[in-house]
């Protein structure tokens, strides 16, 4: 029983690596990237992109695999493609910006790669989340391969301080955060999630960690200065006010508004009848805790997202205590969280006159469904990797095991929908190749817990901050 | 008969200067601002702050009297405020920032001015409308002193690139406007207004007209080629996105949804039924029309906000016929957008879930409040100014007579509520500078047309684009 078991496994995952092989873009001859979806039944629309964000999974376990090529081109043939000069000028990609997608187009007999920062998306939607996700995989590339000199590089060196300058700069707010307009993350599309989200922030705090890693010692003090002033305000802010438990919403809860000046306790106006305390006050654990999707201001997403709160345990951005919580909450709400593939994008979902002033009326994001509330079995990785790292290989287990087996039996789906994720996703692609590479590396990570490195940081310490001459 | 209506007008007129007088704020001997409330009656909280914001209407009002000295004194002081350097730290205003107020404070007998560029007000929202009024009001005040060598003054003019380097940066998204987080403007509370509220766009434009105005002809190609990049396409951008008629309206009600490419006709991705249709197919009258509160992802806000549209009309951002239009939907609506006090801030309220969403359950934005739906006589000189550019002198001395019959018997409040402005506002202040210099003002533009030229532009026109040596 047991042997077949194992060798059930072991054909689903050469299964899986035969799809991926064969979704492998390639360009001019040389591996550069993996498809978004290896679905022939339909129309290919832009799933014959490559996505920044989708081959993130795939990256990190081809450097697992050993094979740094794919890996390689794709980090060069996308440096190539991120603007190196402009920055007053509209509807031109500013300078150390990468774009979303890219795919091969041929002309005339001749290759060449055309990016997309946007412009052609629908709802023409920043994808910011590219820039930050392509430093953390430089520094998971220099990790695996241990050649720092790659990323020493001159265009390296000028790519990574183009991206810190575009994200470092300050401009109308004062906070540590990034602002960004609606859907600039893995939620594309209109959720409600402008401003301050937490999947950009906690992003963005991997993002300065991993540069931090990799820009020289000498020169660039400016920027390296910037990024060690950045990193505890960053950090100090998300824990401080992203933060929710019992404790603290009891603090929410008795909350004055209007308070004015520099020692206001509520510096957020928030009015604690915009929280639906009923509900949250029953879900919360009295031993978990999570960060909330969004602070801005009279504004406190008390939603859960999933990516922002596994990244921010993966990357430190939470403590050690409030890293359990986090993983006593999904252990807790198990049904709510994970139900019946690993796991929620967010929960709950937004319902009712909230979907409708949320999403605009999206009917691909009706309660339930998609970004708004359906189960994505990407999450998978960044849920074992926190699972890894906070020491619960129970948690990572026992949802590895409902992926298993579910996903090539349905085809390895981009997502699932219904409060449980029972049911496949509405107009989901089928063959999915981050469905298909994050269940691999998943299975890499918890084969060699070791694997984590590439991915992940230890609690920021200024005075101990490697620069990339140590590492 | 007559006479005695004159002479009412004279005692108010004379009253209003009088309060007026007696809220200037003295820095080391010299006027340099106007404090926002001289009601003694309720504690000041920061009522006696001098704001950027409620100050215009006072400066445009002492250039018009000749009383050069308040003005001038005010842009030498708050450019002093002025962040010079800086661009990468956190809870630090960044080069180029103005403050939203200033105050005089005293210590150990010597007087010194603070600045706040938000970090003490209510939820921390940020004051990006400050730099764009800057920039307006120093071409407002050349223009009417003619002194052209004030602005050429090296330390203005460097002030002038540091707030267009500020604004023109793009960041992530590649639009042709401004990204900001909600309440960053005349509107500082939570409104829904986060992203690409047409205010900030509005005043974006005009302080873009005057930059390019004032900046030196030699030297600084590269901002000033900046500036004349941008002007066309924001312009663009806000007369075919942003612009609702019959006509257009139609053509969204047909939008089809989840268009890709570059060739989408519904770039934004807006569906349809996020629109309320049934409502605002009656409200528009055939020859009416205005531009949208907001338009991002699947997102269009089809409130009407009074500032947005009369700066619009002001500066030429949109056409002549789309200015005619907008007046011709306050004359046909005009108890809703005008009533019992000009004029509505923005039109409809936000209510029940809306409101909730929108707001976070403000209690000062309740529906038909403050700034949810509440009346600003501020907003007159506005309105004054775009009926006198538009040749609707009718408009702006219908709207004038009614404030006149209220505002002083009601003691200059800062804004009245209710569907209608029937209701002196819940919590406003009496003696509200804005209140009684929006008055005046308004006075003075009627009696002068030619002091629109203060703040007015005609339609761009890149090839004869003036610069300050020939203004």
């Amino acid at each position: 029983m047991e042997r077949e078991e194992f060798i059930k496994v072991d054909d689903l995952e050469k299964q899986a690596w035969e799809i991926l092989e064969k979704s492998i873009i390639k360009y001019q001859g040389r591996p550069v990237g993996i498809i978004a979806a290896y679905d022939t039944s339909q129309k290919s629309l832009n799933y014959d992109h490559c996505f920044i964000r989708d081959f993130v999974p795939s990256a990190l376990l081809f450097l697992i695999k050993g094979k740094y090529d794919l890996v390689r081109n794709f980090l060069e043939e996308t440096l190539k493609l991120q603007p190196k000069t402009g920055k007053f000028d509209a509807y031109i990609p500013t300078q150390g910006f990468i774009p979303g997608s890219f795919r091969v187009v041929c002309k005339d007999g001749v290759e060449s790669l055309e990016a997309d920062f946007g412009e052609h998306s629908i709802a023409r939607v920043t994808p910011v989340d590219s820039c930050l996700w392509w430093v953390i995989l430089l520094y998971a590339y220099v990790k695996a391969t241990k050649d720092i000199h790659f990323a020493l590089q001159p265009q390296f060196q000028e790519g990574i301080m183009l991206i810190m300058e575009l994200c470092l700069a300050t401009r109308f707010d004062m906070y540590p955060t990034l602002l960004v307009p609606d859907g600039a993350c893995m939620i594309y599309r209109r959720m409600g999630i402008y401003g301050y989200p937490l999947e950009i922030q906690a992003l963005f705090y991997a993002a300065l960690r991993s540069a931090r890693k990799l820009l020289i010692c000498a020169g660039d003090e400016k920027i390296v200065d910037g990024i060690d002033n950045r990193l505890p305000l960053l950090r100090n802010h998300i824990r401080d006010h992203y933060w929710i438990d019992r404790k603290r919403l009891n603090v929410i809860y008795r909350f004055k508004g209007e308070e004015y000046g520099e020692l206001a306790v509520n510096q957020f106006n928030i009015y604690p009848d915009s929280i639906q305390y009923a509900n949250l006050a029953i879900w919360l654990p009295k031993n978990g805790g999570y960060l909330a999707g969004n602070v801005g201001p009279s504004q406190l997403d008390t939603r859960f997202f999933a990516l922002g709160n596994m990244m921010a345990i993966i990357s430190s951005l939470t403590s050690e205590q409030q890293s359990q919580a986090i993983m006593n909450l999904i252990e807790e709400q198990w049904e709510d969280l994970v139900g019946s593939m690993p796991m929620k994008i967010c929960f709950p979902a937004a319902e009712k006159e909230e979907y409708r002033i949320f999403t605009g009326c999206d009917p691909r994001n009706i309660p339930w469904s998609y970004h708004n509330g359906g189960s994505w079995p990407v999450l998978l990785w960044s849920l074992i990797a926190a699972a890894q790292k906070t020491g619960r290989k129970d948690i990572g287990e026992r949802a590895w095991g409902i992926a298993q087996a579910r996903l090539s039996q349905d085809h390895w789906p981009e997502y699932y929908d219904g409060t449980r994720g029972v049911l496949v996703g509405k107009e989901a692609r089928r063959y999915q190749t981050w469905t298909i590479s994050g269940f691999l590396l998943a299975k890499e990570l918890m084969r060699n817990p070791a694997h984590l490195a590439l991915i992940s940081f230890s609690q920021f310490d200024v005075e101990n901050a490697s620069q990339s001459c140590e590492l």
